[in-house]
C-alpha cells in the first residue's frame, strides 16, 4: 500500500532551486529545479502539475544519481513512477527535476509538485560540502544538448538540465548547483540587440525569469533571500549573446529606442564605444554579485561557442579588482564547441558539455580540493 | 486536428524486429523492436497498450535518430507524444521501440502498438542498404547501460535498447538492426548451468523468448520466415554466460538432469570435455545459422565481459570453415568493460557499449564499404 | 662493403625544403628540410657538415615514416647511420631532415649535406599527390615540441620538425610539405613590437631567414622561383606575434622609429588603428601570395596559442576575396593549447599539434579528398 | 671549462637498474639501467664506451623528465652532449639511460659509462618514495615501440625503454623504476617451446641475461644482493610466450630434449598437462620472488598481447595464496594492443603501452597513495 504525501509533509525533503519559501504545491521555476529525496520504498510516485502551449514541459529522473528517465509531461496532472519492485528497506537516492528552462516570452507556462506516494520512509538526505550557483544564457540552459545536429528549430524537447556541465558538475562533484539561465540573453544585451535581456536586471528576484499569474502568485518576482543559500562559488557563463548582437541588425527596445553594437562592417572590427558598454556591464554585475553573495568565489567561465569578447571579460575582471581591491574573483577559458561536440541547433552537444565540465570541474577540483570523478560507464 | 490511424492503415510504416506478419495491434515482442515513420505533421502521438507486473515496460523515442525520450509505460492504454510544435510540412524520421528484451520468465509480459495520430502525413522510408542480425544475452539486451554503478538489482529500468552498441551501429552505419537476445543464456548453457538456457534452441521461431498466452497469439512461437528479412551479417555475442557456468554450483534441469560444467578446483583449469561441449555447440549452431541464412556473413563478437573461451570460440569456427568449406564466418574480439567503462549491475554501461560499436562499426565498414559515422554531440 | 656517394651523385635523391637549385653539399636551410631516399642497402649512412655557437644543430631520422634517431650534431663533420643490419634487397624509406628553424639572428649557423654511405641501390621515390607550404612562426618551428613544461628557456633542443603538425599532416596525409618559419615573427609584427619581424618581408627569398657567409653562398638569400615546387594549399599560420605585440613595451627598430602597438590600458580594448595596419597587411600579405603561387589553396589557420585576432583575420579574409574576386581563400580554426596539451616555454607540447593536426587534417581531407590516417601505435 | 669527473668520482650519482656494486667504469646491462644526476652546469657530457655487432646499441637522455634525444652509439667511445647553452646555477635534472635490453644471444654487446664533464656541480638527487621492479618479455623490453606498423624485422631501433609503460610509471609517478626482461622468454617457457628461456632462472643474478666476457667482468652473473634495492612493488608482466608455445612447433632444448606445449589440433583446446606446467612454475616463481622480497606487493600484470593464460595465473595466484597464506599478492589485466595502438613487429606501440601504464597507474596510486600523473603536452 502506497501512503500519499503532500509535498511540504514529505520528511527530509530537499529542493533544489531558487524558491520564494517552502510552500504547498512546490514552484520548480526554472531550468534543474526539482526535488531530492532518500526512500526506502520498493516504490516511489510524483504528482506534479502543469501548463503549457507551444513550448512543452519536460521533466528528468535519476536514481543513484544516474538518469532513468526524461520525458515530456502531459498538461494537467501527471502521476510518474520514479521507481518499482526494488527491494525494501534498502536507501535510494531519488532526483526529479525540470529539464526546461524559465521561459521569460511563455507567461502561461508553470509546473508545480503537489506530492509523494510510496510505500517507505523518507530518510535525511546529506547536505553537500559545496554549494555553486551557475548563471547564463542557452549554454547553460542546455540547448542542443538533445537532438540531431541537423535540427534547427527552436523547441523544448533539445533543451535539458540533464545533460549540462551544470548537472555534471554536480553529480562528479558531489556538489549542490542552481541554475540562474535564459537562451539569448547577456550580461549587457540580447543577442538580437535587445538592451532588456540581460541577467543582472533579474538576478536579485527569486526567477525574474518565469512570469505569469500562476509563477507569480508562487514568488517568482518577490525578491529573492540571499542568505537562505550561500554558494561557494558563481559560475558567471555570459557574453555570448553580448559577442552575437554586433552581427545582428538594429533592433527598437521599448524603453530603449533602436539598440545595436556597432562594428566596422568592411574590417569586422569592434567598435570600442560599444565594447565598452559590455565591459561597464561587467564589473557592474561583479559589484551586484559581490554585495549579495560577500562571500563566495566568483568565476566568469567562457568560450563554449567562440570567444570573441574574451579580452573584454578578462579586462573586466582585473578592472574590478583593482577598483575594489577584491581578490576572490577569476576567469576560466572553456574550450569551444566543435564540429565533433556540436548537438542540435548550432549549440553544445553533450559532449561539448562533458569537456566543459572537465575543465571547469578540474578548476573547482583544486579550489576547493574535492575530486571530479566520472561516474563509470553511465555518464 | 489530428486524425486517427489504426496501425496497420499507417501507409508507409516501417516494422523493426521479427513478426510473424504485419498485424493490427502490432506486437512488439523483443527489445529494439519498433515502428519507424516519416511524418509532415506538427504534432505525432503513437498509442499503445502493455501489461506486466513485477519488470516493467520501457520504450524510447527518436527523432531524427537523436534520442528524445526514454520512459517507463503504465500497464493498460498509453498516448505518447513522439513530437510537437514543429514546422509543419517538413518531414521528421521518427522511431519508437521498446527498450525491454522479451522476457522469457515473464509470460504476463506484452507490448503492442495500436495506432498513431498526426496532422500530417506518412511518407516512404528509406531502405537501408545494409541489414544486420544481432544474437546474444544481457550484453545485447542493454542490461546495466542505465543505472549506477553501485546498482545490483536485476530491474527492467537497468536495460535498454538506446545505449547499446547495436543501437549505436544502426544510427551510425544507416542500417537496419534486429536484436534476439536474452539475459543469462549462452550457446549451450546459461550462466547458472541452465542447459535449456541456450539461443540456438529457440533461433528458427519468431520470437521464442516471449510466451505468454497475448504473445502467442500474435505469433511469438510460430515458425519465422527467414526469407523476409535477409540479413548481410550475423553478429553473435555468446559465449560470456557458457564461461560463467564453469564457477557456478551444479544445477537440476528438467529433461536435462543435474547440469554442471566443470573445472580443476585447485588450478581453476576447465574440464577439457566440458569446453568441447561448448565447441560442439558452437559448430552446430553455425550450421544453423548457415542453413537459414545462406547469403549472410556471420561474424562472431566476444570480450565484453571477458573472453574466457576466446580460444574455443575460434578454434569452433576453423573447425566449422574446415567441415563446410564455408569461409564466409569470421571473429571479432570486442574491448572488455574496465572500471571506467562498467554500468549497473557489473554489465557494461553505455561507454563500454560505445567502445565496442567503434571497434565492430570498423570491422562493418572495411567489410561492407559504408562509414561509420558518430552523430556530433549528442551521441 | 659501403660505396660513397656525392650528396649529387645520389640516384632519384628527393629533396625537401626550399633551395636555389640542387648543389652539392646540398644545404638545409630551414626546419623539416632535408633529404629522403629509397635505399635498398642493408646499412646507410649520411654525412653531414654544421657549425653553431650558442645555438646546437638538431636532426632527426625517420624509416618508413616512423621517428628513429633525433640528436645535436657536433660542430664540423659528423657521420649519421640511419639504419644498419636489415635485409637487403628491400626497400627502406628514409628522411634526414633538421630539426632546429633557420636562426634569422645567427649567421654562424649552418647546416649542409656533403654525401651517402650505402651498399645497397637508390631506386625511385614516390611523387606525392599533393603538396603543401606553411608558413609560421615558433609555433610552426615546434618551439616546445621537446621538453618540460616547467622548462622556459629559449634553447634549440626544444624546437622540432619531428614533432609540429606539418610533419603530421606530411606522415598522414602522404603529402610533401615544407616549411617558412621563424619564432616572434608576425604577419605585420614581431612579438616585441620589431616592425621588421614579418615573414612577408622575406616571402619571396629561397630563405630570408638564414644569414652569413656559408648561407648566401649557398643561395639563401636569392629570389626563390616559384616555377620549381607549386603548393596545391599554402597554410599560414600567422597572427599570434601580432596580437603579443599589443601587451609588450615599445620598441625603438632601426628605420622604423619607435614602434607599439596600443590598447587601452584600463579596458584592455586594442586600438582600432592599429587593428587596421594587422588587416591592411593580411591583405597585402594575401596579394603576394596569390601573385606567386597563382593555383594554390590560401587557407590561414590560426588559434593554437589564442585567437585575440580571429576577427581582423576573418575579416581580412572577406575584404580580401571581396575586392580581388577571388574565392580560393579559407579560415580554419585551430583549438587552443590547454594546461594538458602545452610543452616547454608555455608553447604548443606534442599533443597540441597532434590536436591541431587532426582539426587541419580533416579539413584538407575533405578539400582535396585524401584520406588522413595516424600512423597506429608510434605517431 | 668543463671539469673531466671518473664516474665514481662524481658528487651525488644516481645509479638506475641492477648492478653488483658501483665501480668505474659504470656497467649498463639492460633496459632502462643508466645514471641520473642534479647538475647546475650551464654545460654536460657524458662518455660512453660500447660494443656490438649486428645489434646496435641504443641510448636516451632526458632534461627534467622529458626526452630530448634517442641515438644509436658508435662501437668504441663516445661523448654525448646532455645539455649546454642552459644557465648557470640552476638546477637540472638528467637521465641517462640504455634503450637496448640486455641481450641473452650476444656476448659481445656491453656499454659502460665511463665519466662526465661538466662546468657546474652536482647536487643531491632526491630519493623517490617508491620503488618498482619490473620482470617482463619484449614488451617490457620495449620492442615495437618505435617503428612503422609495417616493419616486421627484429632490429635494437624498433626496442626502447623511453617509450615503455615503465618509463611512464616512472616519470609519471615519480618512482625509481627497474627492468629485468628478455624478448620471447617466459615464466616457463621460451615463444619457441625454449624451455630454458624462463626468467625465473636468472631472477637472482645481477643480469643472468648479460653474457660475455666484459659483463661477466663486470658481475652480470653475480649472485645479486637482494637488500640493496627493495622495491614496494613487483610487477610481473609474463604468461605471452608461455602461451605462444602452444602455437609452435617442437624444439630440441639441450637438456631438456624435444619440447612442446601441446593443445588439440582441431578444437585448440590447450592441452591441461601442459597448462599445470605453466601453474606450477607460476607458483614456484612467487614463492621465489616472495623468499627474496619479503616486504614487496607482488603484482601479475597480464594481456597486453592476448590473455590465453588469465584463468590459469588467476588460479597460480589464488593457489599460492592458499598453500601459502600470503594476501600481499594480485592480478591486473591489461588492455590487449589494438589495431589502433599497435607498433612495429606486431607488438605494442607507443600508444598501447600509455594506455598499460594509465591502467596500472591507477591501480598504484590506489595502493601506495601517490598521484600518476601525466606531463602535459610533451608525453
Amino acid at each position: 500500500m502506497l501512503k500519499e504525501y503532500d509535498i511540504m509533509q514529505v520528511p527530509n525533503l530537499k529542493i533544489h532551486g531558487r524558491i520564494e519559501k517552502p510552500s504547498s504545491p512546490l514552484p520548480l521555476f526554472g531550468t534543474h529545479s526539482g526535488i531530492e529525496v532518500n526512500c526506502t520504498g520498493s516504490e516511489l510516485w510524483v504528482d506534479v502539475e502543469c501548463e503549457y502551449d507551444f513550448h512543452d514541459v519536460w521533466v528528468a529522473g535519476e536514481v543513484n544519481r544516474a538518469l532513468m528517465f526524461r520525458q515530456m509531461l502531459m498538461p494537467g496532472k501527471n502521476s510518474i513512477c520514479l521507481f518499482r519492485s526494488m527491494i525494501p528497506g534498502q536507501v535510494k537516492n531519488v532526483r526529479f527535476y525540470r529539464e526546461l528552462q524559465a521561459m521569460s516570452d511563455n507567461p502561461e507556462i508553470f509546473l508545480k509538485v503537489t506530492g509523494l506516494r510510496t510505500d517507505g520512509e523518507f530518510l535525511p538526505v546529506s547536505e553537500k560540502k559545496y554549494k555553486f550557483e551557475f548563471i547564463g544564457d542557452s549554454i547553460t540552459s542546455g540547448e542542443g544538448s538533445y537532438g540531431a545536429r541537423e535540427d534547427t528549430e527552436w523547441l523544448a524537447m533539445y533543451m535539458s538540465s540533464s545533460r549540462t556541465y551544470v548537472n555534471m558538475i554536480e553529480r562528479m562533484m558531489d556538489a549542490d548547483c542552481r541554475s540562474i539561465s535564459q537562451g539569448g540573453w547577456g550580461v549587457y544585451t540580447g543577442w538580437d540587440n535587445n538592451r532588456s535581456h540581460n541577467i543582472p536586471r533579474v538576478y536579485d528576484r527569486v526567477c525574474g525569469l518565469a512570469p505569469g499569474p500562476e509563477n507569480e502568485a508562487m514568488g517568482s518576482f518577490k525578491p529573492y533571500d540571499f542568505s537562505s543559500w550561500v554558494p561557494d562559488a558563481i559560475i558567471v557563463n555570459l557574453g555570448t549573446n553580448d559577442a552575437s548582437a554586433f552581427n545582428l541588425p538594429a533592433l527598437e527596445v521599448p524603453g530603449h529606442g533602436l539598440c545595436k553594437m556597432r562594428k566596422d562592417e568592411t574590417t569586422g572590427i569592434r567598435n570600442p564605444e560599444d565594447e565598452k558598454k559590455i565591459f561597464d556591464a561587467e564589473i557592474a554585475f561583479l559589484k551586484l554579485l559581490r554585495q549579495k553573495n560577500p562571500t563566495s568565489h566568483i568565476l566568469w567561465v567562457y568560450g563554449m561557442l567562440g570567444n570573441d569578447l574574451e579580452g573584454v571579460i578578462t579586462g573586466a575582471l582585473s578592472e574590478y579588482s583593482k577598483q575594489t581591491g577584491d581578490g576572490n574573483v577569476a576567469y576560466l577559458a572553456l574550450p569551444d564547441t566543435t564540429e565533433e561536440t556540436v548537438g542540435s541547433h548550432s549549440h553544445p552537444g553533450y559532449k561539448s558539455h562533458l569537456v566543459a565540465a572537465r575543465v571547469l570541474g578540474k578548476y573547482l577540483s583544486e579550489k576547493f580540493n574535492v575530486p571530479y570523478r566520472e561516474k563509470q560507464g553511465n555518464l
